[in-house]
C-alpha cells in the first residue's frame, strides 16, 4: 500500500477524492494530559465553582476541529455537521479528552477528531502553565472511525499507548 | 500560587501583560510519534530518497506556532524571531519532534513551541493513516524555557515522561 | 424547547445536524450605525464623489459572513453561495445596513448575515472614528429566514427594536 | 478634520502609524443584547448553575479582540497585551457585555474592544436562537479610551445611546 | 455580457450562485518565476541534494488553495477536493509553476488555481531573496478549465502571454 | 551566501533574526494584469462611474498584506504601520499594480508588498473573469527596499521585466 499523500515522483499532495461518495462518516479520538495532583485537584473543583479550564478547553477544542484543514497541509476541507468534546478526571493527576466528529463527506474526520483533543490539550496546558510547567500532554489516538470505503475501525483496547 | 488566566469571579481572561518588560525568550518543547516499524521505515527512506514526510510536518509546524494565539484562547499574539523543527528517527518505530522558538516579548513562547510539536505530529499522522491508523502522539512536553521573571526552566530528565 | 447548543451535562457542544436535509436556505439581518449628521454626510458625499466608505464596509462584510464559523464557536461552517449587503442614509445620521446570506446546507445562515452586519458596522465605525468616536451600532436583528425544519420566520414589524 | 483612511484621491489604505510611538494604551466598549424575559433567565441559571452561554460567548470575545485586524480592512495588526469580557445581568432581559483592551503600540484598540463585544453579542444570539429569535444586538459603543497623542476619551453618560 | 460581481447599483457583491447544479470541475493554472541562473541552480541542486525550496513552495501553495476565499473578497467557499502541484526547472533562469485543482460544486476553481501558483511563487521568492531580489513573478494565467455551464475553457497556445 | 532558509542539514526554517535592530523598513512592489482592452475600459470606465473593481481590488490587496505570515510559510509574523495600494491604468489593456508597506521591525515587508499586489491582481482576475479568462498577471517585483543591515534596494530601471 502507499503513502497516499506522495505523487509518483514523491512529492507531497493532496490526494484526490473526487470520484469518491458522499457518505455519513465519524470519528472518535482521545488523549491525555498528565499533570501534579495538585493541578488536577484546581481543574476538577474550578470546573465546579468557579473557574473552568475545562470549558475553555472545550470551546477551543471545537474551533479546532473546524479549523484543521487550514493546519494540516494536506487534509481535505470538511464541513463538518457535529463536534462534542467530552472530559473525565477519574484519575487523579489525568485529564482524559474525547472529540467526537461528525460529516457527510468524501473523506474522514480522524484529522479533525485528532485535532480537537490535541488543542483542548494545549489550552489546558497554557491555563495552568502558571502553576505546573511539566504537565504532558500523552496518548492522543483514533479509537474509531465508520463510513467510507475502508471501513469501520476500532482500536484494540489491549493495544500498548 | 492562582491560575492567572482566571479573575477573582473565576470567568476566564487574557492574563493582562501590559506592564511586564520585554525580554528575549526561548522556549523547546519535544514529543514523539509511535508507530509501527514499517510506518517509520518508510518515513526514513522516503526523508532521503523521494516522498518527505517530515518536510511537510516541518512546514506545518512553522506555520502553526505562528497561529498559536489564534488557536489558543488565552494565549497572547506574539511577533516571533525564531521557529525550528527538528525530527529524530533513532529509535524503530518512533519519529521524535523537537521545537525551539525564540521571541523578544512580554511573554513566553512555550504554547508555541507545543503547538509546533502538536501540528507537525498531527501532520505525520494525516501523511502516514492511509498505512497505519494505530500511530499515537505523545510525550508532547516543554523541554526548557528561558526569558522573563519566572527565570529558567530545564525539565527533569528522569521525570517521567 | 432546549437550549441546543448544551449537552446533558450543561457543556458546549456544536449541534448535531449530520441527519438534517440539505435545503435552500436564506437569511436577511439588518442594523444601524448612528452618528453625527456631519460624520453622515460625509459618508453620504464620500460614497458618491471619492473616497467609499461604504464599499469597504461592503467588502468587509461579505468576507466576514464567509469567516462566521471560525468568529462563533458552536457554528457549523457553511459553503455560503450568495452574499450581498446594502446601505441605505435615508434618515439624517443613520446608516442601515442590510445582508442577505444564501445557502443550501443542513442549518440556517442567520449567523452569517448578522456577522455580516456586525463587521460592516464596526468598519464604518473604524473608517469614521477619526472625525467621531460618538458612533453607536445598534439594532443589529433577524428580519426573515426562510427554509429548513423550522420554517419561514419573519420579525414583526411593530416589535420594538 | 480629515477621513483619515482616505488618501488624497479618496481611496482607502491603511492610515500609517510609522511616525507615531508606542504608548500604552486602552479602551473599554459595551454593548447589549436584549431578548425575551424567559431567554435572559436560562441565560442566567445556566451561567451559575450548569449549561454557560456567557463562558462561551466570553472565549469568542477574547478570540474575536485577537483577530480584528483580520476582519476590519484598514486596521493595523497590534500585540494586545490584555483582553477581558464582563457581563451583567441586571435587567430582565438585558445582557450588557464589556470589553476592556490593552496594548502598547502606535495606534488605539477601540476596535479591539468593539469587535470582542460585537463577537460575544453574536455568540450569545447564536447559543440563544433555538428558543428566541428576537434577540437584538444594540448599544455597541465605546465607553472610554486612553493612551496616544487623541488624548483621554470618556463617553458622556447623559449621552443618547 | 456584465461584470458579475456588480449588482445595478454597481456595487460588489459576491455572485449568486444558489441555483447553480453541482458539477465536477477542474482548473489548471501555470506561472513562472524568473531569476538569476545562480539562483535557478541552487534551487535545481537543493531539491535533490539538500536544502528543498519546491517542497516548501508546494506545501503553501496547496494550503492557499484550500484558503483562496478567505484572500479574494468575492470568492465563493468551495471543498475542494483534489490540489496539485507541480515544478519544472527545464529551462535555465526559470522555474515553471503549475496547479490543478478540482472540485464538485457550484463554481469553478480556477481562482483556486491560480492562487496556489501565486503563493507557491512568492513562497520561491521568499526562499531565495537573501540571494537575489531582482525575480520577477510572470505569466499567471488560467491554462484550462472545464465543468460547469460555461463549458470547457482550453487557452490557446499562441496567445501571447 | 547561502540561502537562509535552510539549516546545516537543508532543512527549512524561519530565520533566526532575534539578534537584529528594530529598524524602519520600507517596501515597494509592482505587478501587472494583462487583458483584452474592453476588460480594460469596463474597469476604467466602472472606477469612475458605478462598479469598482479597483476598490475591491485594494481592499482586499491591503487584507492580504496583513496576513503575509500565515500565506508565506517562513515569512516572519510582522506589525505592519502602513499599507497602500495604487493602480494606474495609462496602458491600454494594462493594470499596473503598485503595494507600499511599512514596519518597524526586525526583517522587511518586502514579501507583504508582494503579496499585497499578489492578490489585487488575483482580485481583479476574479472579478473581471465572467468577461475574459485569457486575462495574465505578470512582472511582479520588488522596486525599491530600504532599512535594516542590508541597505537600500532600488531595482535598475533598465533591467528586463
Amino acid at each position: 500500500m502507499d503513502l497516499t499523500h506522495f505523487d509518483s515522483e514523491g512529492r507531497a499532495r493532496m490526494v484526490d477524492v473526487s470520484e469518491k461518495a458522499e457518505t455519513a462518516r465519524f470519528a472518535l479520538a482521545k488523549g491525555r494530559v498528565r499533570m501534579e495532583t495538585g493541578t488536577w485537584e484546581r481543574i476538577k473543583s474550578g470546573g465546579i465553582e468557579k473557574g473552568d479550564v475545562l470549558a475553555v478547553a472545550q470551546v477551543a477544542g471545537i474551533m479546532a476541529a473546524k479549523r484543521t484543514s487550514a493546519l494540516i497541509p494536506m487534509c481535505h476541507p470538511l464541513a463538518i455537521t457535529s463536534a462534542k468534546l467530552d472530559f473525565a478526571l477519574e484519575e487523579p493527576g489525568i485529564v482524559e479528552i474525547g472529540a467526537t466528529v461528525k460529516v457527510t463527506g468524501k473523506t474522514g474526520v480522524e484529522m479533525e477528531a485528532l485535532t480537537a483533543v490535541s488543542v483542548a490539550a494545549l489550552t489546558i496546558y497554557d491555563m495552568c502553565k502558571a502553576i505546573d510547567k511539566t504537565m504532558v500532554m500523552s496518548d492522543i489516538r483514533l479509537m474509531e472511525k465508520a463510513g467510507g470505503k475502508s471501513g469501520h475501525f476500532r482500536r484494540n483496547p489491549e493495544a500498548q499507548e
